[in-house]
């Protein structure tokens, strides 16, 4: 799969900086057009194959992945340092994300079939038109994420979803798990009918390759705002341009409206569980909340920063991941309202001040929370900066006076994955919550941001920078739609015409018949 | 809503040349901030009314699109010389999209609306997880298109689908039907609760200016694909992109199989259907066919060459598409086979040969129709030059000896709009379908491409250059999921839950609830 004598790539131990595990050579563009042209020629048969096999298969490499799990989290666990129960978890949930999608394909409703019979009488006459969604023609190209390891790498949802569409893969895999990356894609293609239906390259050279590939027709990523524009800009040189699906950036903002404080416990419970949702995996979730609105309330206040500074850091997957944090701080505390601001912080407050620092955390890459605090006027003149993510387990708590105000902040806020509202009265929220319909992807009513449920339902999307295509989600049933697009059939004869549509709907699947949805 | 003392913009009548209709300013950038700011704060309430109530409005745009077709065709006809039948016939078509918007909103299934209650028992727990598609938030872009000065345009289907989804629309008209354009806005804005919610604006700089406008969250286009790229180039400076949904060029390509050839008659009725397919409308359809392949038979080229030559052409619908289509046939004449090939017609074949030229139309910008022919290896050394849109009526006939040399070629072809196949034995045209359906997003039997019907299952879209984006179209009922993100309510209190995902279905609409699709 990968050419000899180029640059090496190896894996990290996060906490001592030394190399674990074996070298594994950068593909080169050989190496690329090799495994494109694999997975293109075993995607064709793929691609044919009935929805009812395909799901047989995807829960086949379910099955394959919990069966290695014991094999697979010790390698995980020496490359990234997420430890155990969170790494055995994530083998699961990679797990349960082949299983959901082979019921989104038994299910049939992803095809979105749709079936208008002839009318003679209409005018003009109508033909027959049939319609239902068909994998896109080629091959998809995956870049892994650096912080899951498997639930979106090799194995993840992209992956996923995209063997669920019926397009072959082939994964860019993380330098921060190099070795991980190469044990998981044998587990999966031990399970597939044609191992060549997931590719696996190495190195930023190959990524670049991979996505200018004419052979590849869509690309999904995780990561960077940076390494999703630098992704954009090679697609961009393409002669055939290509649907881009990259989860980029999001500070996930929080509200806490005043009814939350009300109860002897309430400042007590929010401190804990935003200091949770914070610190947890040291801060490397995209839907890490990394900007809270809360009340001028000093009790608050006190409360979370007590609560912060008694959490603990952690080491960072990486050296970059980690020099990228420490310069997400230097660039926060750096910051001064570009604006004259009305507030009563006066000249003094014009910056962020730093509210709670963590301990840190052991490691060569070890890193300690940050939590500043600013008033919102102060806060509203240093946007957009202030609001940029800054991953990791850091986040800027904005003190406001009244809602009103807040609505006005909150209209101006850059796309985000989540928006949170802690409240106990919902008629305080109305507006708040209509603000927020707007910025973010997904809404959540007292909880907290992180922790992304694989469900039907699930949204994990959302507008710009969030993701590159706010209709679309990488996690849960509708991510199959990425690499869908529909066909129709005009007149088509019954034999030509996929299972989905045909006369007597012998797959038994929801169908829209001359306007009326079945249910098969 | 637009400027004084700048450029101005007349409509011209394609038979005379001649100004018709009054002179209207050019937009300039204030009058575009301008409609887009009042589009915008429209927007708001429009995006606020439950779907139920948008239903209404469309019919009622509906209606008021027929009550004035009488006083619209006319002016279209002055300005685009399409004839009263087809014009009358377009106006229907129109208020029929509308229609269509309105059932579509009312059954509620656009909304994909699913469900997944709490499950304290997974591991992790999930919690109550909603998501249903909302309209996009801000305002729709709609590039109107030359061809269709009603079902394309001001009041066509990018604008219905739009208003259906929730978003306000500013229109950019096309300046080959100015006065048309601004007697349809009046009409529609006559029917809208806030007529604001459409906006229209004149002049190449204008559309330059929507698209780059901050409030305007997604845009739609239909024209070339040099247009295409220029809008796409202007979102590329935008801090916060946008999805550009375009429908750019498509050349349609048709397959005559050996099997269509049997019977006395079929020869006949294939020439009749191609002559009638590529000359309606002087051509000028997105969906003609501009490339059909036929087996190496001396009576049917005689039948195709004495049809078309048989045909007459018409005045196109403006001086620059005229030159277009002119330049088209110059560039097309001018092909040579760019590679060595083992055809039998020697190096006097090597270029395309005309088949047949029509008489040519009245008019100022008259045209006549003109088919080229040429061997199937010849072609393949022309490829791609040979296989872009001329747009007018204009094909290239492609002569085959084998079915397996023609599904190498075709699978060498651009992204088109739709392929046709013409065959009386379905098994002779299993290899011929499988290649088409990566080629193409309508598949026709035995028919013509032109002709779109307005349905629930129409998909008209397809690879680039046919389209934008593949898994999106602009007629049908689906295309109103270009204007809709989906959002996820996690928790999310009932009262200020949107209406589709309450307890009980108020609404009555289908939704997936864990797990399993309901009807309502």
């Amino acid at each position: 799969m990968t050419a000899k004598g180029g640059a090496m790539i190896f894996g990290i131990d996060p906490r001592t900086g030394d190399t674990v595990g074996v070298a594994l050579p950068e593909s080169d563009r050989e190496a690329v057009d090799a495994v494109v042209a694999a997975a293109s020629e075993a995607g064709r048969a793929w691609r044919a194959t009935p929805a009812g096999e395909r799901a047989q298969v995807l829960e086949a490499v379910a099955d394959a992945l919990t069966a290695h799990a014991e094999e697979l989290w010790p390698l995980a666990e020496a490359e990234t340092a997420l430890g155990e129960e969170r790494l055995r978890g994530e083998v699961g949930r990679a797990a349960g994300q082949f299983r959901l999608f082979a019921r989104v394909l038994r299910d049939g409703g992803y095809a979105d079939a749709i079936i208008d019979h002839a009318d003679g009488v209409a005018v003009p006459p109508r033909p027959d038109v049939r319609r239902m969604k068909n994998a896109l023609p080629g091959v998809v190209a995956v870049f892994s994420a650096s912080n899951f390891p498997f639930a979106f790498s090799v194995a993840g949802g992209d992956t996923a979803s995209a063997l669920a569409a019926g397009c072959p893969v082939v994964v860019k895999a993380h330098p921060g798990h190099p070795n991980t990356s190469e044990a998981v894609a044998k587990v999966v293609r031990g399970a597939l009918p044609y191992p060549e239906l997931l590719g696996l390259v190495h190195g930023l050279g190959a990524g670049a390759d991979l996505v200018r590939h004419p052979g590849v027709v869509a690309a999904g990523f995780t990561g960077s705002v940076a390494g999703g524009k630098a992704i954009q800009a090679l697609i961009d040189e393409r002669e055939v341009p290509i649907p881009f699906f990259g989860e980029l950036g999001s500070v996930n903002p929080v509200v806490v409206l005043p009814s939350a404080l009300e109860g002897e416990s309430a400042r007590g419970a929010l401190a804990r569980g935003f200091a949770g949702s914070l610190t947890m995996g040291v801060g490397q979730f995209c839907t890490n909340p990394g900007l809270m609105f809360v009340p001028e309330d000093r009790a608050l206040l006190e409360e979370l920063g007590e609560t912060v500074s008694g959490s603990a850091g952690g080491p960072m997957l990486g050296e970059r991941i980690r020099d990228g944090y420490l310069g997400g701080l230097e660039r926060l505390g750096a910051l001064r309202a570009s604006v004259e601001t009305a507030g009563a912080g006066g000249a003094g407050a014009r910056g962020l001040a730093v509210l709670a620092e963590g301990a840190s955390g052991d490691g060569a890459f070890g890193v300690a929370p940050r939590v500043f605090v600013v008033g919102i006027d102060e806060f509203a003149g240093m946007l957009p900066a202030v609001a940029n993510e800054c991953f990791g387990p850091s986040s800027v708590v904005v003190t406001y006076r009244d809602v009103r105000e807040l609505v006005a902040v909150l209209g101006g806020l850059e796309g985000a994955l989540t928006a949170t509202i802690h409240a106990t009265d919902p008629g305080e929220a109305v507006e708040v919550s209509e603000v927020l319909g707007r910025v973010a992807g997904r809404l959540i009513w007292n909880g907290w941001p992180t922790g992304v449920a694989v469900c039907w339902a699930m949204h994990h999307g959302g507008p710009w920078p969030a993701s590159t295509s706010a209709g679309h989600t990488s996690v849960g049933a509708t991510a199959i739609d990425r690499w869908l697009a529909p066909t129709a059939y005009q007149d088509w004869p019954g034999e030509l015409l996929p299972l989905e549509l045909r006369d007597g709907n012998p797959l038994g699947i929801p169908r829209r018949v001359d306007g009326v949805l079945g249910l098969g």
